[in-house]
């Protein structure tokens, strides 16, 4: 009976149409997240030693279970299936089917809730960290590549139009001064989701001494208890929403790069290119190098924005409480963030390997980009700022 | 040599890192628009004949390959690798392979553009013809349940309190008339897709007599061709995001239903209930019956709209010709119509299995639903409405 | 006593943090819609005599009344106070001040959330009329000066890189081609929004003879009455969203076409140009030529499509019923049926106004861009396409 | 001659069409601005009497005229007209006519860009202050209120039913544990607006010695100085998105508690209720007593929600240097910090006057929200959790 896999076992069983409706690809992205769950299960049992639920060995044996599924998880060979809904029924079925009566009691003082909290928030801590060290080796390349191009001219633009001469180092240091900008942000949001939620049990609390919160704080690492359990509700979805808000300023600056690289290596400016191996062909076209990843990365930039969004506008305005809405935040922030670490690592990849063409940048240093110069020169002489300009525009004729 | 796979066939491979950033899970879209791409290419593949490319032995040939290639997805045997990048490039590469030169000569007059938007408007349309049947059987099912209980009372709210009475016929013959009025723009979207692109190649046509438009136009069923190329090219994207607003409507009468049916089915109002099979428990509260569809349905309809408004946000501001920014949108297009799809035929089986509790009803129709009434006996007898209206509301001691 | 001034009056005044909070900007909007709630009220108070609520010279003194309003209006003398909250209130305190009794009366049968339905939809129908003349004007200029350039040759782009030669001619009838298809959409979304929500009353309807809708759906000139109340109700906001979404297309034309202006207006393409009364200049740079409004456009489409999402996520959630959120999207729809003209007329006068450099775009055209035009050359000559594609690969040594 | 008014004065004046397009509504958003355009130029000019530029007695007219613009402001009488597009222009303007020469030389050694740069990031600055002050003494309400609630019941909901037992002030500190890490936040936020980009002029600085950047960032009271001089520009649009962004957090948190407000102050619960003063009537329902403003809140914060994402969507895709699409944030990031300031000081006032029915409450904690207790004590009696929990289960007949 497929029913019994659930670990809220109606006697009525749930109508396909809903159960695929309702669950969706949900268990996809689970078995993504499944090494966060086992960790933390691994928390909580020890925590249940502490409070008396549950004897050494018991625990001993949920252990070594638990470390059994992930190698099984590493191995491809765990798989958590539509009908389970969520990673946490896989293991809590797994762990009664190997063992028995232990494997029920794993539950004790937690809830789906809590374990989806902790699980989710593990992940985008250990995800920052991973991002932030990306980022920062990213500004590092830039500042080289900038230092290596410090003396070469680049016409500077404003409204698309040639404005005045700029560097293709000052330029590239810009994003690297962004990503190093961004870095304050990101720690700020790791210290926020540094707060352990499990032990929330459904949102409320377990009333009972066979929770001791502060053990499983402890030993997750997290700096804190999320003490008020209505809070750590509150927090899901909401947090997902801070987290990919805070890589949004991350994520603008590629796509401001891919629009300038885009432009840039376009034919009738030449000003920088990319081996061959970064750019593809036609199928009907032969002359064409194409610079698709610069497309996908403009558009995956406002994927990302819309996906940052989304999770806000899906948890606004719902009550206190579990809502099962957030469960669709689930997806959508995993798909964020890996859209996020895919798109560092391009960047720097493109960063490494651009040629910049000094001798085509050269030649675009036209005359009108000095015009702003001739002006101060006037000014340096002592005529006031506004007769110069209008001295110089008169002598441009424009 | 895996780039041998690609229909563009540089002699530099593409790295692996920007194979995927630009490849991303775009196969297994083309996995399941496959269909419309075969149906499209047989259509092309006639229409080389009749224009000399090929003979009718070699279209026969074609016909066959390609009629094998669906069989072959129809029994789940035929997939399209990241290394092709694409649902063309793994038909042309089958054809290449099983029938040699004649599998080469099927690019001829087309580019994997036209053949992106061929594949694509024919999937909308069908979709959309589908979609529209399914939302005239749920008005119907809804004016069937209103008809049953068009005498049952029912409060009215207004700002989310008790306002004026009405009744459980009325209520679910206001989504009915929304649903209906729905119809007409998806009529009207369909005939606006229903112009055939294939043909314009990668956005600029065909100048030789090797292309014939209206033959495949005719061939596949199109009301007219796309004469302008580059507004085939513009098209794209653009027209995936007026499917998707088109069933914009829709959804949102989905999403409202769902925020009723929410509060309705509260222990607190129990006006509604739905039988075990479409509701949930809870994995610690054994007492819990939660209608997690609806909050499921909400948020999908908000998750819908962000699609729909992520796909003009990815084409808006690109420049004409083809982007391929564009590909990010066919992913939102499909799910949007399977999410679409699904929450209709969720709503229909909601409507047709709700218990209407009558009794409850009743006796929810306390006195103050009928204030405005009383004002308006006032009025009968020939008083002025805003002085009616005053006198009641002192009665009341508002 | 100020709180005298609102239809509702209770005996406590409205805190004015909340009054502020609640009333925000509106009643700036309502100023806008002014002369739809007169000429909606005129016909009410007509259809008021027919059943009896009002003698034939009650009317004549309110539809003399609601006139002098109008004219007030025009000269600038008629304000809506935010004290007042909206315009409804506005007319009603007018008429009592000046008439007396017959001004309370004409509120019999309605409220104001019908009087906003009615007043918001006759708006929404005269703008849809005006913005599609506007509309199939520009198509018009766009296909002329498409005539007049029609073998001016012009480079065509893929992937913002040169691709396949075109013409000026073809790329302005590619846009022409967009708003022509654009205009079926309109009159789908008039014909929507052709039926009279007035009668709804407060969303449940009248329950009493005081009301003849089907008077004032003639007296308005609507197609057809909405019977459903409730679905009046539902309406609310919903309609204006799918408007706003109906423009949607014509304004993405206008985002890509500026986008396209916006590149070949640079020094480094050349290829059109706008006379000086168009642009812009620095307040630093006296050389420059700014093209700002295309930049402004870029933005004006995305905020556009912004205020469409933003209308469709604010009524998404809500249960059934009138729920004030829906006021915000008021102002929203206003502003954007305001960008939509603006947008459309400036884009008229930038193709009447733009100035096609023949010569340069004689020269852009790059022996590159006739690559493909030598693979079917061969194709023309018996080789297969693939291979003719790849002949012509190698001697170019892409 | 109008032209003469703009500080870029082309031979050929502006269109009046496209200047309304361009410029918009733009000059009204400014003149909330100016008082930190007087400020920042004031520091300039000081910063030109260090340079040279300027001679003392040349400065200190500049200063008195500065604060004769302020107090003129603050009486009202000093206007920014479309004409003069902006505040810059208009200070210029009147420093020109009134002091002649010397107004003619401010502008030396900076452009409209780093005007506004500067101007929109001391008001950010000051705004985020002062939002974090009413943040915290919303946080010390609702912790009060907490407090005098800590002992009165409240049923917990999951999936918009009934769960569990919970109380008034763990619901209430609940809010408060969210605007208190919100703090974080807005700290970090405020730390990264902290540096001057003042001196960048057009976004490529300005190569000469009249100008010291570090004078102005220390006497502007700017932590540093944002030294490159492109980042300056990059910063423009980004960084109001990061500040509405840092602000959604709270916003959210405003909007589920409208949710809630909505919910419980509804007949059906009656948890809740608020003084007569926060409510509204209806204009002809007069027993209503409308919640409005937990309506408006919630429409809001999703217009909040829009309006950061608006901000990042119109900045996302523009090249480096500046591009006018900018202008279209400044609007959308002062009526953003509007509707925060006014949320919070709604909210607060909300938690100060609510009245806690805890009759009410009491009556509501029915038996159902006492079943996972029941489970705990056979838990604790040693059963398996997942036992104990199908004993109650079945127990209750589910």
């Amino acid at each position: 009976m497929k029913q019994t896999n659930k670990l809220w076992q109606n006697q009525t069983a749930l109508l396909p149409l809903i159960e695929e409706y309702t669950v969706g690809n949900d268990h996809e992205i689970d078995q993504k997240l499944l090494p966060y769950d086992v960790l933390a299960s691994k928390a909580h049992a020890a925590m249940l030693v502490k409070t008396g639920v549950l004897t050494t060995s018991e625990n001993d044996k949920l252990q070594a279970g638990l470390d059994r599924v992930l190698e099984k998880w590493q191995k491809g060979d765990f798989k958590v299936t539509r009908e389970q809904e969520d990673v946490h029924t896989a293991l809590e079925n797994y762990l009664t089917t190997k063992y028995g009566e232990i494997g029920k009691k794993i539950h004790t003082g937690r809830s789906r809730n809590d374990q989806a909290l902790v699980m989710i928030r593990l992940y985008l801590i250990e995800q920052l960290e991973t991002i932030a060290d990306s980022m920062s080796k990213l500004s590092a390349t830039l500042l080289d590549k900038a230092e290596q191009n410090a003396q070469v001219p680049m016409p500077g633009y404003t409204h698309t139009q040639k404005a005045m001469p700029t560097t293709v180092g000052l330029w590239l240091a810009s994003f690297a001064a962004g990503f190093q900008d961004s870095e304050g942000f990101i720690n700020s949001t790791a210290k926020l989701l540094d707060q352990n939620p499990l032990g929330s049990a459904s949102g409320f609390g377990v009333e009972s001494a066979v929770v001791d919160r502060n053990f499983t704080t402890k030993a997750l690492g997290f700096a804190r208890t999320q003490e008020n359990p209505l809070y750590c509700g509150l927090s899901r979805g909401m947090f997902e929403g801070v987290t990919l808000q805070t890589l949004a300023m991350p994520m603008q600056l590629c796509g401001r790069f891919a629009a300038d690289m885009m432009l840039f290596t376009m034919q009738e400016f030449g000003y920088f290119s990319l081996p061959a191996s970064f750019t593809t062909g036609s199928s009907i076209m032969p002359q064409k190098r194409n610079y698709d990843l610069f497309e996908i990365m403009r558009a995956n930039v406002r994927a990302y924005l819309s996906k940052a969004s989304e999770i806000q506008q899906i948890v606004a305005g719902l009550i206190s409480g579990y809502n099962r809405d957030v469960q669709i935040t689930k997806r959508l922030v995993v798909e964020g963030i890996e859209l996020c670490v895919q798109t560092i690592a391009v960047t720097e990849s493109v960063v490494q390997q651009m040629h910049v063409h000094e001798d085509v940048l050269k030649t675009a240093m036209t005359s009108d980009l000095f015009a702003t110069a001739r002006v101060y020169k006037l000014v340096e002489q002592g005529m006031p700022f506004r007769d110069a300009y209008l001295k110089i525009k008169q002598e441009l004729g424009v």
